[in-house]
């Protein structure tokens, strides 16, 4: 919620990334072309709401002719920051950590892990898929030698605001925070808290949805 | 985006946890009672947003008087139907899966962890945090014959959709699929695709918003 100047609605801004994983299978599935009814019915969308979405960013389709699915992922993708490099590193490197060091599509869209973090002596100097995990010690110098811009938070969250306090003095520019509680930074760094229980909690309100007396 | 009826917006449902979760800390720091503006500054919406969000569900506040912190969180974890509990298994005992089971907060809020289930014999046998580790051969038999509720998806996307077919054709109520794609189910089941890398999408765009010609 901390953003310096707001141009676009966060609503807006949240559904780019689906687009983005959206026309990413119709490539995979050869459809090269569609139009914004036929995006709206797979993303359970309307069709004048992704036109409306899209004319934030200017717009990208020809009346009559749908969008050219290649093209308007590679747009979204330049609008979300892909077409760049982001050095990054993780700090906790628990099963969370590992999890995320493994996750596929992470290098291929240009978040570069630097290094791992942790308190645990048996973890450090150990290294997974190449990352090597240091004491988490050394964080601080690292962040700032290395020009590290994204800090990832995978540690207790008992630990998690000090961490982000560590990395925000050491001019990071963005957190991702995985603890279970929200991180308070100041307005210039850009923050993503990550509650997986939110979509859990989604999933029991719509498992019990019908017995809602609504 | 499969729902039988469509009561309340997604939207407002999707809001529901964020309350769940900022009552909680407010109680944690002993607020016990809060106008919809307090809350709305510390949750990033107007406190007209939070009047309507709370008015789908009747409302609970009283004029001028403010919400009881205690009593809103409890109707709203009501809503959410997380005055029940909810067998659920894992299916993958990778990191990912790992981490679910250590997540905390997971038992306190009712979600009970019967068993996991992997591929790999390595893992097959072993308990993590008391919870035993199944051959995925067993899974199906496993859900049918326990009442398993929910079902957990920790695998590679490779086999997301086989193990989703394999715990609708036994009866599973819903699905929490981590699993970087989509998992197609009927209608009646519930479902929701976890996709961190949305929020690492919107992480990035805020980055750069500045940058944006808009």
């Amino acid at each position: 919620m901390q953003r310096n100047s707001i141009k676009v609605s966060m609503a807006v801004v949240r559904r780019l990334p689906k687009y983005y994983r959206y026309l990413g299978e119709l490539i995979q599935n050869d459809i090269l072309r569609i139009s914004s009814k036929e995006l709206g019915k797979i993303m359970g969308l309307t069709a004048s709401q992704i036109r409306q979405d899209l004319n934030c960013f200017g717009g990208f389709g020809q009346q009559g002719y749908g969008y050219n699915v290649v093209e308007l992922q590679k747009e979204i993708g330049n609008i979300l920051g892909l077409n760049k490099t982001y050095n990054c590193v993780i700090v906790g490197a628990g099963n969370l950590g590992q999890a995320i060091t493994n996750y596929e599509g992470f290098r291929r869209e240009g978040f570069i892990l630097k290094a791992m973090f942790d308190v645990n002596p048996r973890l450090i100097g150990n290294t997974i898929r190449d990352i090597k995990i240091h004491d988490i010690m050394e964080l601080g110098e690292y962040v700032k030698e290395n020009q590290i811009e994204i800090g990832i938070i995978c540690v207790p969250k008992e630990f998690s605001q000090k961490v982000a306090d560590t990395l925000v003095e050491n001019n990071i520019k963005a957190i991702w925070n995985f603890a279970p509680a929200d991180v308070n930074v100041p307005e210039s760094i850009v923050i993503e808290n990550v509650a997986i229980s939110e979509s859990l909690y989604t999933l029991t309100y719509l498992m019990n949805e019908d017995s809602l007396n609504l």
